[in-house]
């Protein structure tokens, strides 16, 4: 399949039947894979990547991701590049284009990524900025599609509405799944994201976990350190009351399942025994990161 | 294509006719990846990567040039290696030797590569180093030729006679081109590159730029700040002198063209006007040096 | 061939006819690949690399042998990972187990590739840690095979008994070779290794290097600096005495070899004459890293 849009930087350029189509298409290539391999569908395609945070399974998942489908990836450091002497964005963007055919970037501020978009003339794909993470969304919905049908569900998300947050709030208005997002006062998901969502699916906003996740089929919750800050004053803000535990996930519907994109930290956002327990489906949220990357890779990625 | 010489250091281990050759080769090379892809002509081949010093357009231009020749490039990075360890580079090069193809290093000193060269059995390829950059004169020899015919074209240096300077001016002498290479003083090329170079053709010192540009075909310029030395002093040594605006590109032949191997420095040894400007054909180089670069690996790796 | 351990950490897993095999199966894909390449038998399959301690030959020798073949090895240093930032071990391991299909650490402490080996669903093999350092026991007696028969040899081990002395220890265990170590008291091999070993073949102890290196076969030595310690004070311990130099070397059988794994202090362990000499094997040993890794890495990676 082919995207209409040139890059994903927020998920936002997709439309509900693009999305769909898209998860649909990685849940494709996961059977191939499984199957005995892919067909080398990005061979003598490269893809340059971007890391001015480190990653595993960000930086994983892409370089085995166009291995699989025959391509190649290089991992620059932001160290390993002339950006970090000064030269400018646009001849960075520049540059690369004129030798690989995708660039994904993992930056702190998500300014820096419409930059690349703009000056680049190959696709450009966010892999995790401050504001967004739509790599993680499209691995997140894939995992629900494999667990549940769409129609009907409910999600709950609790803690902090972060990039992640975010990027699943865009991932439930294309699949027109309800949200329900639970924070303390001052970490609400970004206004413009809500706002935009509301119009194509219900998106509500509470302080409250247990509203959030009264009849929810999917529970989820994310670090509370953010890209930028992790001091145990903001940890404070949301212990006990936002920490995803037995009780909490009782108060879900029985056959719910627990999310999470990983790195955890038990006994603060999440007990043990929630993210090591039956109902999580972290694991396979992991490996669908390499699926669902390798779809929108072959589907950005001009023949 | 096969070279006689095992390494290239600096270029001048070519002759006149291995030097159009490659170029050619180069060309050619260009044309049937725009038209498909490479045949795998390196394949089972590794290329090892050596880097003192980060890069963008070195390491993604060799990375990905091996790959789209069915190779395989390893990048190592100064810490990456035993050599920062104290390993001795007699045992570095004996040791890389047995596992890889050809090695490629980016260093500070000069006489790191001829030690390599000197110990390993494998060809070695100067990715830059203080005194010489001979894949950035194979781009731009290669990007001259995509634009002009050789014969009776003159080059205008302007500013710094420094590492990228010297190859051009063995590239000028390989070819049969002029070259005025205007500096200030105690910024002149290497005496000795231009003393050999003299016996083939015309290079002329100036500290005139308008000397330099007039009649010229080609006018290069090149960062202030050298491969060690980067201070406010020294560039005020270059300024208002020595930088290329519009006038100067003016003073040169009509249709000359502007060239520069990046990073620039906008507003330094160019203006924005120039180097952005119609007659720049900077992003050429640019994508040229994944290509002659391949046809250098090809041409050095034995079957 | 396949092996019966999912892991290889020690050497300790494998039965002696298994540890023969393996070896034969190195030389075989030695003379293989210098007939123009392998076949493709790790085709879509990936190696994940974690580097807690830079290297120059476990690096090279694992990449370009995952790329022989036909497969593809992932560098990731500590700071590239989750890990450096809290991520659990169990966690990582699991998170890598879901993308690829080996894991290689090298680890200061061994006890990170048993809770590796305990989380990881996939093989991982033990690329150094202060312990053992099997993959060089492999490369060490397919070079000892290369040269002279198993049956019947003796091999002396001078200077510190470290982790590449332990690996050894088990590797005469395995191919029923005498063994005679000479040590400074204080820094005698694992006792428990020693203990295991004299079980299967003669293991000496000695405090004398002339005792050792009698009728020796194979003189061997390693750098007197620990994965954890390198000052002159330790160092003392060994010199003069445990130098291997040409009298020492005399000592032994005629024919002898001498082997040492790299990086080398030429003038401290041994004398330039002895390693740089026509005894020595080294460069065999550092090409055979790659053979017999391939060997390994093909003998776990399940199809």
């Amino acid at each position: 399949m082919k995207l209409k849009t040139k890059d994903l930087l927020t998920l936002a350029e997709l439309t509900p039947k693009e999305f769909v189509e898209l998860i649909d298409y990685s849940i494709k290539l996961k059977k191939e894979l499984k199957k005995g391999g892919n067909k080398p569908i990005l061979k003598n395609k490269t893809l340059t990547m971007i890391f001015q945070k480190p990653s595993t399974r960000t930086r994983v998942s892409f370089e085995i991701g166009m291995y699989q489908l025959g391509g190649y990836a290089i991992n620059l450091s932001s160290n390993d590049m002339q950006l970090s002497r000064g030269e400018s964005i646009e001849d960075t963007a520049k540059t690369l284009s004129r030798y690989t055919d995708c660039i994904m970037a993992r930056v702190y501020e998500h300014e820096l990524l419409d930059k690349l978009s703009e000056y680049a003339n190959v696709p450009v794909i966010n892999g995790l900025s401050n504001s967004f993470h739509p790599c993680q969304t499209l691995a997140d919905f894939m995992t629900i599609k494999e667990k549940k049908k769409f129609k009907g569900l409910k999600i709950a998300w609790i803690g902090d509405g972060n990039n992640v947050c975010n990027s699943m709030i865009y991932g439930a208005a294309l699949s027109g799944i309800d949200m329900s997002i639970a924070t303390p006062k001052g970490f609400e998901p970004d206004k413009t994201v809500v706002k935009e969502s509301k119009k194509s699916t219900n998106i509500e906003l509470t302080t409250d976990p247990f509203v959030a996740t009264k009849n929810a089929d999917v529970v989820v919750t994310d670090t509370f350190s953010s890209i930028h800050n992790s001091n145990t004053k903001r940890i404070k803000k949301f212990l006990p009351k936002y920490q995803v535990n037995s009780k909490l996930m009782k108060s879900a519907k029985k056959n719910a399942i627990f999310m999470h994109c990983l790195p955890a930290k038990r006994g603060l956002e999440v007990t043990s025994s929630v993210i090591d327990g039956s109902q999580s489906v972290i694991w396979d949220e992991v490996e669908n990161r390499l699926h669902s990357q390798k779809a929108l890779l072959a589907s950005l990625i001009r023949a």
